[in-house]
């Protein structure tokens, strides 16, 4: 069983996490995010690499990037989870196994907020559990992975 | 930290789990599944009671009836996701919380699957993983009671 | 004027009531509510029969077994009033005068709780009072009963 | 236990009733109904006040100037039940209790008669009963001003 | 060419035909459609076996067990086929050919009786045409069968 | 052959027909396209009664207080064919035969003014050919009373 | 004044008028509402050219070979008024004022009936009283195109 | 019990049956079902006329031509069957029963498939048994007309 | 540069600013706003004249009568905003320019609330900043007004 | 490299072209673009055969006729593009490849033009380019082929 | 009193202004109006910083990065308005007072112009009065700011 | 006739083509491609200029860069066709003829693929043909603002 190189994206205005309103986003920074992540990777036998972006572009030529040096993705795709058919082709172009997280329920907020535009082309999506919702699909996916192998 | 009681609600037609059509549902039966859930359980310190039912009715009164027994639910209504109003009333009278999981991804299927009448009012939601799908809302759901005790 | 027999019907989860959440759902027992519409009733010279259940088909054998015995219904199908096209059909088959009811009112919830299958075929709706919904409905019924005597 | 005062708004064409198509709007006249509302208010302990109009900033000025008059509102705003945000902002703005009521099933009619925009402003609805339905939201409107007092 | 075994299975409300309102459903009961079936399919060297039920959940059940045990189904899932996803999934699970029958024109009814839930999945659909309905969707099982065979 | 009494009604803002933007409404006044409808009346046995008004409410009145005073209506109700409810429930409950008339092409304007709240309770519709709608209209109303007769 | 030369068309099915169901469709055959139209439009100075067919081509094609030989048309299109956008193509093209009848009240029948596709490239439309459109909008026509001379 | 007339319509690319596509159309000839459907006709003490054309016209004259020569229809519009209110027109004014059929199960095609401008005129709809639908609906089609006689 | 002339429209219920529920509508009443318009209008070289009522019909007397006597409106047509086409009508008719006011941010309210029938003939829209949008829509209309002089 | 038949489709009206309005259409009549259109498929080593009709059934009868005649088609059925789901089921049926053409921008103009029932079965689309939309799509379609030989 | 800090955003296209198209976008170029709203900020003692961008995440950053430096925004999105839920979270997690404004009536442009993804969020919005609705805009943001203070 | 200067944009990951799915998406890489359309253009006496982004603000800022170098624009935007009202705007805003072309048939892809946000406005579209429907785009882009010289 060789080690796994897993990337994560972070979408836009994540990068606020935990300066801004800790009452609804939690008090985790996204660096102790990322952290918690590198260790759960670690204990998995898998390395991490971490990306966050508010440009949409960034984050597809991130994703193009990735090929070859990756073997899936974990995708917080944030606000452009709902708007960017873009950034869906990029995923879709690269054929990388992927889950789609998200922090908060998103089932229970504003509707336009329902439709991902991800959802159907990850292996599976994990939703609601704070920073929880990063490790769980964290470890579905390496687990996806190997179970490929 | 105490030990946690969780149940397990399985709905219509998860019964026939690895009997029929195996290489779309996979070959673990649904009592091998249990099995699964029972010894992940352990290792988190919970104990684990599990019911499937074909009948609507049975798992409101399953539900009902976990009031004092369980302190939170894993749940998988399969076909009632997206038509029973009467198993959503059930989950928000009793207040206890509740894990959505689905072993598919509903997001990739018929238009009618996508909508779940539970995602609101549950903690949160894992789709598209197989039976790792119940493991990760297991432990989702633990730590999320435990957290907030 | 002769004696009225009348059923009373409670949809899923109505076996709740006093029990859950009382700054919500009040704090009468169904069994309690039952008594109140059984001593009304007796004012009216009218006898009654209620019954309780969380299976659609128990609510329609019971529906279909009043033919001959009940001279009307009183109908709170709580969660069935917005999904059960079969709950309708019973109803609209036996033929009998029925009065819809909700304790709350449903006009302020959920969009989803908006439609009921029901209305049309009922004799007229009763909605918002709480227990009080119950009384005036049946009240409301007998009259209507009885003016077509 | 206080006298109350109650107001009885009914909308335009109402003062047709019993004069037209006796067959499908009953023979009752609109004062007759009115004289059957004071009857019953007399009962209760409460007086009653009542208005018509077919102009719906006459209903508006009437709802304005019944505060400090009228303790709550027995409404059945007819055609303006589905067509006058004004009549709605009117009721709210003077924050009294009212019942709305609709002598026919507006559920059995055609659909654009079934949408009210006063339903969930209502204390509760009452429809389908004829004159009754009057009579009955009345008795509705009291005790719930009764049971707040 | 060996002898076949079809099921039919009757929905909800379906066990009153003939007792109620036969100028609408016509003189005969469910027992004297079923032993038409049964001598039809007598004549086409089939054996017959008929279930009738208001609960969604034992008609799931009984689909279930015919795995084995009937060679196709005759399905009038009446007021289920509108609402009832777990049906669909039932007979998807076990994967017998089906045909869905329709006493009344139901294209010809109220809009939310035209979608059906089982039309994609059957082999196909035979509708208005009163008890002879279901003679001709037994009869049309029994040739896809056969021709399958 | 009695002579017929035609009244007719102007909804709201025909009042300024003839000063305002003559180039898109015609320099027709109101006054002289009610002195060519009364000549053309009485060419056709008829006299003729006109009423115009920007008030809902004064348009209900009269239409109200026109039973037993005239035998049709020819009715432009302008903006009011779009929003008003009430006035076709006075058209309705006053049972007599009328005309629905349109200077301007509704059909070719905003998607707002193409449905009308009148036409299906009308005898018909004339639109489109300015002052001459009415005149078309008034003459298809007389045929049609006097072959009712 | 010159002398008008008006065409009128007849869609599918109107042959039949007449000869089937006369408490529907009046007692009137095609021909003798041609004969009334004749006459009416010499009583206008105007000749008349009638046509019917049930090939949507073939009234195409006779829109196509009026141009130089009428100077407007009187078109009842039927079924097609719903369903052709070529034959809306047809009159756009020629560019010759038409007016639009119909004999029955198209908004008081099935919802697929009230959308028209010439609407809105029509002069005006007639629509209600019986053979009586036909009469009116040839009359409307006529005065539409004097007026423009 | 007099022998039947009965007619068969098959619309546009009907005619290719056959010859284009046999594992999605079937070996048979529209000449070949014709066959068939004749000699099922002559067992049942029916003659058969069958006409087939790409024209919507030609089909409606054939229809309304039929009044006099056939005493029902078997109708499969093809793809008339979706756009066609013509077509449904000509079957409404001749009145004689029809039975819709289509060879293939039109509720797993495409959406625009699903809708039928026919079904709720005709006595009943056979779909989905390839040239069986054919034979079934003329079997139907002739017990109806004879239970009726 | 002249003085201008600019009349203000207070549409239904506004008469209760101030003297109902302060917390949501602040404590001026209308006629306290009324005189900081009119301050305001003095410090730009305007006249003010306002006017209220609870009437459509009244509304639409006052901007006809306004031809002549002002150069342009402010308007804040409170729930008419949402359903008076007639309102829309007379602001068109008399062809002067107004700008939209809303006091509340009608964008953060319940969806009947967002559509306006009068935004896009206004010159602009000002919502949301309680009576200062009165004043902001005062300052721009002048400004508006005075650059096209 | 063999020569290549070519076929030309042109729908309703547009043997007009050229005739009427030539500031919309252009002043290229339908008979010079086909000369274009021979003269350009020479260049490119491929005869051409073309067609024009207002018949629906006519431009069917063509398609099917060109089994064996033409290798592919250039297809502009102009109305027909919209509302014939038979047009689109012989393209279908005969199965050769097309390219879907249109002269003007149907992106710019009402919105029942901008559906196309045959886009999705084309090898490709021009449209907008007048003319040249024909010369494009001719070389689209024949590189198209040429490329699969 | 103290000095306030406004930022003024600019979306996408916007740097275009007074260079492209001067009759509809005017001939200011977003200097002048910059300069404009520095001089008006002056003298509403608050200091001005300004931002163009056409790169979404360009506007997210100098959003996050406002936070400690501006009191509040004044915001013309353009055409991200209706498309960017990044923006919309930006501004909703800084939680900073802004103010929406729209040089053009976007109710009166194409449909997908008029819903806004930032209104519900903002203080108000002014829409309408060109370079104006910036000034406005700003006036009314440091009023409902200093209105707080 | 004067050289013309084409530019060509290629949107979010067309970067990507001829390197991934070479099966889906071809073997020729964008070099490839631009090579082809260079030597295209030369032929047709333009000069070519293209551009790749995968961020759309760098995509409206070379079409403002456009102004000035460029004559018209071939654009490909993909994904952001779908999604990119500011990408439409800056067309918009700088006024030059544009053609859209997409490689693959849209029209057969995804409902959120099929509605394009610049259509309306370009000259004309091109679709479906592979790298072809760029040098077809190019070809009739040339030809168009060869027409208008």
């Amino acid at each position: 069983m060789s080690s796994l190189r897993i990337g994560v994206l972070h979408g836009p205005n994540l990068n606020l996490l935990g300066s801004r309103k800790p009452e609804t986003y939690g008090t985790l920074t996204l660096s102790e995010i990322d952290t918690r992540l590198r260790d759960r990777a670690a204990t998995l036998d898998a390395s991490l690499d971490t990306f966050q972006a508010n440009h949409e572009g960034a984050l597809i030529d991130r994703i193009q990037a990735g090929v070859g040096e990756v073997d899936g993705w974990v995708v917080n795709a944030a606000a452009f989870t709902h708007t960017s058919v873009a950034l869906r082709d990029a995923l879709e172009a690269v054929d990388l196994p992927f889950v789609e997280v998200h922090m908060s329920n998103v089932f229970a907020r504003a509707s336009f907020r329902r439709a991902s535009l991800l959802s159907d082309l990850a292996v599976g999506v994990v939703t609601g559990f704070g920073e929880n919702s990063y490790l769980l699909g964290l470890q579905a996916l390496i687990e996806h992975i190997r179970a490929g192998q």
